[in-house]
């Protein structure tokens, strides 16, 4: 990366290269997908790494954004045809620190049936809106015959009208976009995204289903936000172990 | 560990972080869920990590509590915030000698489906209640807006309650409790607990389930509680040579 | 082993091994669960490993029995309770050269629900009965409270009679035994068995499905036949390369 | 190979090699199925592995046919049954560069149950037809007994008419064959047909699917096919750091 890059800057880098090995490993990312963290010295801008499979990227592969989705540098090579879900996020979430986008498994059922929700099931995924993640559906504003993709600030700040004030949006026929307020919790929160989603399915095949509570969302949420380091360095360790790192 | 251990607690110890690796290994914990065996010196105390991700557990990890889920030594590091689980089942369970937390993913549909019960679907989970495992609803003790955990001796002793004379309990939207008279028997029934549930979900799909009745139970349990070191030892050398322990 | 071998035994033996860690690293077999073989010198034996999990056995674990399921050797090591399904299906059977009884997970579910029978769903299950894999139900024969093994020549005999002439006998709340003309053909259904249920459990909740005519499982099986081998090896060196074989 | 190759041709080889095993890293075929290309200096031939496990694929492995299924060396190895997949697919379709033969798990379902189609569920499958893939049924064509295989030119040209324009084709009680403008293409359409075969199962227990229309399908295709690298060289990775690979 040729950004001059503070001490800071350059430990976040770090981190977000982890974060991608980590989601890979983890299975919320395969050779799509992406993992973007706000800048810690410059809040208008973000990290994320040039169009490539997560499993793979390096430091030198992180590349530094402004809100339009525009690289800093000049020659950069090529972008995620997607950054725009990032900018607008961090655009209009001062509160977000971490964006990942992902097409993980059991996540994009929820996006395709209109008649049911994503919802808190368990504590794990208390972080969840008791209401259920909305659904952006992009024929709403990309019209019958987009390519399904958020290829403009438009479309990323339509997004993230949709993603409102809540931790998941879902993108129908897509994927799932997840934000937090560090890159650590965004990583945990877009995990357990996917195995709430497992989760939920097995339990409405057994029969209706005891949701959390809107209270309990906010008290497991609580508690939770204290142990994010501890799925961490085990992920970590994981990744690093993985076939994938030799 | 600090404590002044007598052989046979050494050798506990090193089991218990046999225990822990195989769990992750298995599926049954992940980052979170805990392990915990009675000190073998004390039966008035118990052994449990402190609190961290099992699959990295070393013996200079365990830390040894007193029933009301103090650290015996001083100065010791983060305790689970759910050791009350083991403090009062081992305190109402003489034949307890081992206790097992986890969200175990097959199980947890089952705490949140108030319709049906998990049972025992074949031989390998005949220790499982014919009637089907008892569901502790926490909101009956912490009301409607708890963080679900199980974080004082009150709701640990409610939850010891709930369990009652059986093998397992339920917990909603949270996971599950697995007990035994020995800590190889516990790690058994807590892997066997998770197949039972996938094997009983996958059942149930298909028609009406035939489950075991009361006495296939006992029969079953008994010549079963003889095969506990053939998994153990299996068990053992896959966690040993995976990924995670090189 | 301490048999006075012919060098066809050695080598039986010898694959024998093989297929007990083919058949844990396919996922037929966990701890429990066994492989025998008829002996190649005496068809009124056969060879079968001591009681322990097939993953970790080797040759000189291997043990010849009697049709009565006696051991030959004397002082010999703890046998599986449940070699009478050997003996007796090599009593009855003389076409049969292996068979295998394992607790594979997809087979189960349709051994405890009695509306649905397992059927050849695909060209690689062919050798299925399209009447559906029979259901031993042991409580026809050992009474509501066995322990539902196969623990008596008597048992077995009723076991070997619910096979019948076919490949495959369910046994409820258990398990299943599969049979073959060879002990790669017996792998190959096993591992195929296992794969066929998980696939027509799949598609039963897709909707009505079009099983294999009687006329297809013949003409599956006979081409499939000729195949064995090209399975049977690259099993092999998946279990070599596994890391149970480090 | 015997083939006098040029290089191109050699380097075709190559990543034939490659693709097989990436097929068999990902799932896609396990001891059967089968990929080919066109020969990239005769139109009229394709390249194609001798009858083998694809895992075990090398160079030397590789065969040249025409389109009757002959191989064009003499003395060459056994020859897939399913050749004639292939060559009557080339022969037929001028477009197509690259076939991919397999049972892949989650599409065998949709073979099986005449209510339901394969449809386009995520943009990662674009490709697949808004209408619903086509279901060869063999019997039209082999009669009620057949061995369900494609072992001959006739039933090769069948099933060519039966995939008709489309990029997949499902096979009744077998499998399926999916085709594209390159190998890479090729193999990334067999690994998202299985895919997206998974996510509509799941979608559909759950309740009305809302698929991508004609124009999204359109749409997506379009700017997925410049992505194709991506997900090639991250799983050739994959498949080359996997224990079969050691």
């Amino acid at each position: 990366m040729s950004v001059a890059a503070s001490e800071i800057a350059t430990s976040t880098i770090r981190e977000l290269v982890d974060a991608n090995h980590i989601l890979f490993d983890q299975g919320v990312v395969d050779g799509f997908g992406h993992v973007s963290v706000r800048h810690p010295d410059r809040p208008d801008r973000f990290l994320l790494a040039r169009s490539m499979a997560p499993a793979l990227v390096t430091e030198k592969d992180v590349l530094e954004f402004d809100f339009d989705g525009n690289p800093v540098q000049k020659d950069t090579p090529t972008a995620y045809l997607e950054r725009f879900i990032h900018g607008e996020i961090y655009r209009k979430r001062r509160d977000v620190m971490s964006v990942v986008h992902s097409h993980s498994p059991s996540v994009v059922p929820f996006s395709v049936v209109s008649g049911v929700k994503l919802r808190p099931v368990c504590h794990m995924c208390g972080f969840l809106s008791e209401k259920g993640a909305p659904v952006f559906e992009i024929r709403d504003f990309a019209g019958p015959g987009s390519d399904l993709l958020i290829t403009s600030g438009k479309l990323g700040a339509a997004l993230a009208d949709s993603l409102g004030e809540g931790p998941a949006v879902l993108m129908r026929g897509h994927g799932s976009t997840v934000v937090g307020g560090s890159l650590r919790q965004t990583v945990f929160r877009a995990v357990y995204t996917e195995i709430g989603a497992r989760l939920q399915m097995d339990a409405m095949r057994l029969g209706p289903v005891t949701f959390l509570t809107e209270e309990e969302t906010v008290g497991t949420t609580k508690t939770i936000s204290t142990q994010y380091d501890r799925s961490w360095f085990l992920w970590l360790k994981a990744a690093r172990n993985s076939a994938m790192s030799r």
